[in-house]
């Protein structure tokens, strides 16, 4: 199985991208194409590792963070997201990687693949590790900030899918992100998506609100592009504050003076932050086109471009995108 | 001053809301009116004190959390929420504070307060200690979940108008909730609603994103009542989580193990998360109408009741309700 990496997208590349890579060729049976300037990354290999299964491809444009992602994406035809997305469409890749623009990789992801059939939108569905030990997907993290219901039953119904084929939970509790517990609470969007998601054959556990999110409550939370931008991105910052009081916590050597009930309170709090930091996980599958692609974040260290790998090998072993082609989506 | 008080309203109601009233009576240079059911309170009041700046007054019904709070409010003229907002209709109050449903405060005080003259909606301006030494204005953080952008605009010069009086902060950073830093990124909303405000006078700093609300950013956040409720109840159920932590190390006494800056570091983020505990803090202020309502959280404990009087006290010292009726509003 191969997968390819831009190694040119995100706040850290190449370098975090090229060590994220060479630890995902080394744990997991795979095969890597790094996508980016070769001669440069042909350096950078040789410096950090000579495993067998990691090759190159070339991409001598990058599209960059801070230009018009629609133009850049059109203009560079050999852009190392466009380069990389055009292997899973050719069939070469199994999977794709970047930790570039979002904008870009869903620009050039829709550009280049198919839609499946039936699905209204693509959209990001985020694989997050909130307060439980698997983790919970979020759809849509950020795609379409305008909806309709039906968007919405379909994110639910395609979310669905990959928390069964992907994170492998039967029967996924599925809730819908409102203001209140009550069905007729809420936005329009909100409460027609309620009474359509009703009818599907989900296991769907009605509204969850905010303060839910964290609870363990839903499998796959479900809402429009604006709201799920907005909580991922609220959660990541919360993380970013409270990481220091472990890390702080870590250098005292804390543990040291805890025993027993504590102790394993605290080593089980230590466990949770660090779940929630996108430092160390993060990942989104991009979903609704016939290709493999994962949206890792801008800010990913090495450890989080492994984990967005691993994400990418675990979701083309599982068949996810034929899972999702034959999938049924409700329509209007 | 005198500030009424609904004591049958919240999860912990009436004895909750009574020590916290006591606790406000004793440190504010103010009177205070319970109320609510007279022979309940009347008892209650002679067990935990016998100050003299508390007084009851009669509310013999309670619109409960589980019905329908519009016919709630409509059908119970003698509810606790409807006495209270009336006290301060009718002058006799200088502001009312209920921890009961948001629904039915909201209701009762938009059937019985007149609206502010040129302002289209009444929005809930939430006072949230995030990671600042000074609180944060979240509005609209629950009434309006279909919102046209005007509203977004009069929202950000509601709560610019507080942030000045009440939280006396000159010229206070308004921040647009949206889901990237560029003028054009975003939902219809938010780009109308960004375009609209970038006219106004107001010191606005454009779009911040969901992991700039904990960094301090903005002083004034501004988004439509859905993605309000959702963000200020994420960081309430993320706050959850992590006060477990703090907890254990305070039952552990690490603070006994630190020195130096990791002792300083280790103070300022318990300090942080408290803050950020809305059993402690906590209150938003309904604005838009010619009235000084408080919405305390439902599952507020004494603190938080003394925190929210607190809050409905120096409004109504700073005159708030004037000087919002002296604002100037943009319109369509």
């Amino acid at each position: 199985m191969l997968i390819a990496v831009d190694a040119m997208g995100g706040d850290y590349a190449p370098r975090e991208v090229i060590k994220g890579a060479i630890e995902a060729a080394r744990e997991f049976p795979i095969d890597i194409a790094l996508v980016g300037n070769k001669p440069v990354l042909e350096m950078l290999l040789r410096r950090y590792s000579r495993k067998k299964n990691i090759s190159i491809i070339e991409a001598s444009q990058v599209v960059e963070q801070d230009e018009d992602q629609v133009q850049g994406v059109q203009n560079k035809p050999n852009s190392s997201v466009v380069v990389g997305v055009n292997l899973v469409k050719d069939g070469i890749a199994d999977g794709f990687v970047s930790a570039g623009g979002t904008g870009a990789t869903v620009v050039a992801s829709f550009l280049n693949l198919k839609a499946v059939e039936g699905v209204e939108r693509l959209a990001l569905c985020a694989v997050a590790y909130l307060n439980q030990p698997q983790p919970t997907l979020i759809i849509d993290a950020g795609v379409n900030v305008n909806c309709r219901p039906i968007f919405l039953v379909q994110f639910a119904q395609l979310a669905s899918i990959l928390a069964e084929k992907v994170i492998d939970i039967s029967s996924p509790k599925v809730g819908l992100l409102n203001i209140g517990s009550e069905e007729l609470k809420g936005s329009t969007l909100a409460k027609e998506a309620h009474q359509l998601i009703k009818k599907t054959d989900l296991n769907f556990i009605g509204n969850i609100e905010g303060f839910d999110v964290l609870q363990g409550k839903a499998d796959v939370i479900v809402t429009d592009g604006f709201t799920g931008n907005v909580l991922v991105k609220t959660i990541e910052g919360y993380s970013q504050v409270i990481q220091n009081l472990l890390e702080l916590g870590q250098a005292a050597q804390i543990d040291r003076y805890l025993t027993g009930a504590a102790l394993a309170q605290y080593m089980q709090l230590n466990a949770t932050v660090k779940n929630l930091d996108y430092k160390e996980y993060g990942g989104a599958c991009l979903v609704g086109l016939e290709g493999n692609i994962v949206v890792a974040h801008g800010r990913s260290r090495a450890k989080a471009i492994t984990s967005a790998i691993y994400l990418a090998y675990h979701a083309a072993k599982q068949g996810i995108v034929e899972a999702i082609k034959n999938g049924k989506y409700a329509s209007e």
